[in-house]
């Protein structure tokens, strides 16, 4: 089973010891919203690049639509996508 | 060039007609807060299986370290990380 290349979660999950940044608040007002928490499984080919959004307001999520650049014009955020790309085509 | 998987960004970019959701407010509070937009690009060989940050607080963006459970925890919201497998090792 490979290891799932993550951060330090330990470290992250001592209960009870989490302080809220200030101005932090719920980012997700329209994903799944009767999910506890939404998370995607993608997975790609040889050749493939995809571009993930990160800002819980794409029309098309878990793909990026662009929509981040006016959320942060209206908000001041700098918030963009991910862009993962597969291996290339031999 | 292969085309990048991405969503309809002309229907999102239209200027000026975007409406805030209610609450919609500043979601990275700390990660390159000196970028205009913070972009990450990765790359995945085969075999790969990486847990990528949606919540823009984990310690080791744009990985995830499982901060988004305390943040959820705090405001009651439901974001979860983006998992991505390349293509299976032959």
């Amino acid at each position: 089973f490979a290891p799932i290349a993550q951060g330090n979660v330990n470290t992250a999950l001592r209960a009870g010891d989490y302080e809220p940044m200030e101005g932090e608040g719920k980012m997700n007002m329209k994903i799944d919203l009767d999910s506890k928490k939404v998370v995607n499984m993608e997975e790609l080919a040889a050749g493939d690049k995809k571009v993930y959004c990160r800002c819980w307001l794409s029309g098309t999520f878990p793909l990026c639509d662009g929509t981040h650049a006016k959320h942060n014009d209206a908000t001041g955020d700098n918030v963009g996508p991910l862009i993962v790309s597969g291996p290339k085509k031999e």
